[in-house]
């Protein structure tokens, strides 16, 4: 199976590489991998959940393509996105003598490709990374971008690094064995970019189920757009965080209990209410209903007060200032600037 | 006091940024800030000893300045430079809510420069730091050049990152309470300067005491001048670790009883001995002369297999080969790259 059977989507940023997405792709990996860091080592990090499901095939595809691969398993969840995890890794890795012609393979969902990021980032200050995004969410988000990250007891993604892959493989045929709820995680950051930057996308989003290979290339070429323009997060990249700033602090109150992709389905929907407050569109009700046709559960358990108390701590602040992302219509957000303050003031109105 | 009043070095890399140089350059520190962050609020990195001994001073410069500080205090020694306290550190900043438009001060010798310039590069994916040396040793090395990494437990310096300071401050004035161990520590990479790349400059290196700020200056120029070349380690700039592959299995072999200085002095006579095997020039016996002259005790107490066996954990192993820093005269030396094996046989005829 060569590469031309599957889209790709070829990202310039301060690392150039492609994105390869199609159903099976995975089988085009090894030859990849040849043309891209040769006859090497490669240390492979996984999650128990994938290892599980597609460790086999994984490990298939590379020792036919002629690699010593030297495997690191950590548990499935968001708890294992930890400095505790990253420093066992980095640690495995010395003592299996990896060096820095040799390179990593992260195989799994967003945790698994933050920690594998950071990791190749950081390991003898730098080797070279290929992702392997098995769920949606990460296919969509993660994987794209290089923004590498893990959680400190402090906060979520306090801790990370701006690193670029040398490839990214979306295999969407490894998402048949993802569950509804994590697949619907990643719906969430589907509909995220049809609300900021494609109405298209977003009406085509009406129709379930949608076309996945397509969906997913459209938001990979959407988020590649948006790193080009704005690698290292200083303008219009902030654009991503649209229900971000309000999820994550959805996460961190619920202890992880809530996804990602919940927190964020209820994060768009305050910063829906809260557009109208600054003079912008209300697309608040389209928006619910789209996002309750996935099946998200949108009510916010927090107060405004709680809310606030994490957001005071959310690394997109700089100073006393904060960055909220506002739709003015579907398909088109803002970046708005505002004192902290008023966003207690914005939030007692809207929670 | 102003900025002219002191030497100034431009670093023109992948952040630009000064290196200023004096007796008293302390003194000019707040009114940099002012010019390169603004005001914002600043962690304070240091070590317990240059807490006692020069904390004060420096919290003065700082709040007379203006500016809010937040200090964390890591106890003096190489052990410091663990993950464990880098992160305590990072957790620190986010328990104090820095945001990404504050800015890190590491002031200290290696230890806190490194462990302070990956902890910056690391928050938030990245803020502003400064580098204010306080050994002879930090000041013609680990603070200028923007290499920082940790230890862990699988070897010295494998966890690390390129972040480029803001701004160094070299207070050479701090050099005098230095112990006369650890200031012969950072004589040793002064003295490699000379060897790898500045005849003149190993002359003058023969007349004691030498000229403290013209000596620091010029090795800060010679390493500025191989960091513009070659900023991310891929060439020229392996010729600043002549000394350093055997120094560093000597200091790991020891459990780091051997400092950093003296093991590289060691090392740099060990590359001495090799390079006639190699066909190159014997500078052993004035090389030896010159850094007993500084009272470094030259002798390897460990075996060739011992120090082979450290080596090919080496991080800049690249698959099977090593590279070589080794003289061709004195001020002149060449990177040579060679199988491992073949180290280990040339160690057998050296140790």
């Amino acid at each position: 199976m060569t590469t031309d059977t599957y889209k790709t989507i070829h990202v310039a940023a301060s690392g150039s590489y492609d994105i390869i997405i199609g159903d099976g792709a995975l089988a085009c990996l090894g030859e990849r991998l040849h043309a891209l860091v040769g006859n090497c080592r490669l240390a492979l990090l996984t999650d128990s959940n994938i290892d599980a499901l597609h460790g086999a095939a994984m490990m298939k595809e590379l020792t036919a393509a002629g690699y010593d691969v030297c495997k690191y398993v950590i548990p499935a969840g968001e708890e294992s996105k930890s400095a505790e995890n990253m420093l066992a890794f980095l640690d495995f890795m010395a003592r299996n003598r990896l060096t820095r012609s040799d390179a990593l393979v992260a195989f799994g969902g967003g945790v698994v490709g933050d920690l594998g990021g950071l990791s190749a980032s950081l390991y003898l200050r730098g080797i070279s990374y290929i992702q392997v995004p098995t769920t949606l969410l990460a296919a969509v988000d993660s994987s794209v971008g290089g923004k590498t990250a893990i959680d400190i007891p402090a906060g979520k993604n306090l801790v990370g690094a701006f690193y670029q892959p040398r490839l990214v493989c979306c295999d969407t045929r490894l998402m048949d064995t993802l569950s509804s709820d994590i697949y619907r995680d990643g719906c969430a950051e589907v509909i995220k970019y049809g609300v900021i930057l494609d109405a298209a996308l977003y009406d085509k989003l009406h129709t379930l189920p949608f076309d996945r290979i397509d969906v997913v290339a459209r938001c990979v070429e959407i988020k590649r757009d948006v790193v080009q323009e704005d690698e290292f997060d200083n303008g219009k990249r902030g654009l991503l965080n649209f229900g971000h700033t309000f999820g994550h602090a959805i996460e961190k109150l619920s202890n992880f209990e809530v996804s990602h992709g919940s927190a964020v389905a209820k994060g768009m929907v305050i910063a829906a209410k809260m557009a109208p407050l600054f003079g912008l569109a209300d697309v608040e009700k389209p928006l619910t209903a789209l996002l309750e046709q996935y099946g998200f559960d949108l009510g916010c358990p927090y107060s405004a007060e709680q809310m606030f108390d994490v957001i005071l701590s959310d690394k997109k602040r700089r100073g006393g200032n904060l960055t909220l992302v506002l739709p003015r219509a579907i398909g088109n957000c803002d970046l708005i600037t505002v004192p902290v303050d008023e966003v207690l003031v914005k939030l007692k109105q809207v929670i």
